[in-house]
């Protein structure tokens, strides 16, 4: 596999920068994808990181971008779908592009994510997290688009393209650049119902028929990203090194749990990468 | 009593300076001693803390200094011998000065102590860390200073004023500034000697009468500052929280255990800190 890479990170802000700059120092190669702003950059100001005093948020969101650039960390805009594992490494979907990877480390931070009835149930049976994946299922049929990112509109307007019949459902007042061949409905996605594959969607007090419900959220949350993965009170479970209870796969950050705070997000970023970077080795020296 | 402290840090390096500006973020009251340079100001360059690219050891010291400083930390110099637990608080011996603190954080890095065989069955049995706290017990009798820090002839000096007969045993030649009238040994301690209490020392293969041996250090070693320290290969055990098996008692940084890496030491201080508050507060609420 000429395009095995040795570490996927998904997320950027503190704790996935810090994963990237230790895998650079390890030696390893690395892909790291983000999809929206770090919380941290809206933060007004920070005291408590030792080192940085009276920071705005922003300005130590820069400081620690120009110390991965400084060491040819790229970070690419794209938000993790779904993750695979094989024998020997993770197919890690991307926004529809499979990147394969000996390791993933999970820095994606706390989602705000809330499920709604019927979501996880449904999942991979009409209910996607990924327009550009699983779009083509649904041409000449029915999906509901429910609004909760940025992407929403580009990805149903990118689903009408492909011949998807689309109900475009926002909280918010209908975009202008939404397509205008597009049915849109003002309200809130309450529960994706159907028993073995999505039939409808309760929107306030209205059942629509659909065949597909597509939840264009800002992230996926880590246990629809990956079967299996145990968390506790909704944060990923972690030894102390980091390590998930699924082997190769890592979580550094908030995504473990509090204190949600940059010092610990930076610590275990740097222990997930060493870690996950040993494990590597030791392989190697295994075959 | 007036003079109790929330919290008492041994150590002022990543981790102590770290749980310091994180226990003043929390409104309490603290003490930090440190007795020696820390290793990261030797450190020629450092790339792999998050924020700081191609910056010297010293630079990220004096960088975590001013951010201390700047929030009202005053590091005092001064080496921790001894930590006595009462049932409220400690009684922590800084060279003799006894500090009384709600909480203790251990933040010393790792000591590159190794201990000599005698050294710990007959600590307080004539074996000791401290001459200005023990000197007056061998006032008219004989004990070993054993050269093993930069305080050493200092000590040896006032040891001899207060009238103990000193024999004082070094690696290197004789100081200058040591006292003319103190014996002076070139050599090694090797072993300390005595059933109940110190007899002798061995100093490469002779062995010399003494009633005491007094050892130097830069620091001392956890397991000798604390009865019943818990340690697991030479690091202090702790929990996700950085508590010590010692109820009041954390640790972090270096002293904890692999990485010994400044990301590390940074979060695990905030961590120690941010739960010793939290001790503080619900006892308050228990009161």
């Amino acid at each position: 596999m000429s395009n095995l890479i040795d570490v996927a990170i998904i997320g950027a802000g503190p704790a996935g920068l810090s994963a990237a700059i230790n895998v650079k120092t390890r030696g390893k190669t690395l892909r790291i994808f983000s999809n929206n702003e770090n919380y941290l950059s809206r933060a007004e100001r920070v005291d408590n990181h030792l080192g940085f005093y009276n920071v705005s948020g922003k300005e130590m969101m820069n400081q620690f971008t120009e110390h991965a650039k400084a060491m040819d960390v790229k970070v690419e805009n794209g938000k993790a779908v779904n993750i695979l594992p094989f024998d020997e490494y993770f197919m890690v979907n991307i926004n529809g592009e499979i990147v394969e990877s000996k390791k993933v480390i999970l820095a994606m931070g706390t989602s705000k994510v809330k499920e709604i009835p019927g979501e996880a149930r449904l999942l991979g049976s009409g209910v996607s997290y990924c327009a550009t994946c699983d779009g083509m299922l649904y041409r000449n049929k029915t999906a509901v688009v429910w609004d909760q990112s940025h992407e929403a509109v580009e990805e149903a307007n990118y689903l009408k393209s492909i011949g998807v019949n689309i109900i475009f459902v926002s909280k918010k007042q209908r975009n202008q650049e939404l397509n205008p061949e597009i049915e849109f409905i003002e309200g809130s996605l309450d529960e994706v119902i159907g028993e073995n594959k999505v039939e409808g969607a309760l929107i306030g007090n209205k059942t629509i028929k659909t065949d597909a419900v597509f939840m264009l959220r800002e992230a996926v949350a880590p246990t629809a990203l990956i079967d299996g993965l145990e968390t506790e009170d909704g944060f990923i479970s972690v030894s102390r090194k980091m390590e998930t209870n699924i082997k190769g796969i890592f979580a550094a950050g908030d995504c473990t749990g509090r204190p949600l705070q940059i010092s610990k997000a930076v610590s275990e970023g740097l222990i997930a990468a060493q870690y996950a970077a040993k494990e590597i080795d030791n392989n190697q020296e295994d075959n």
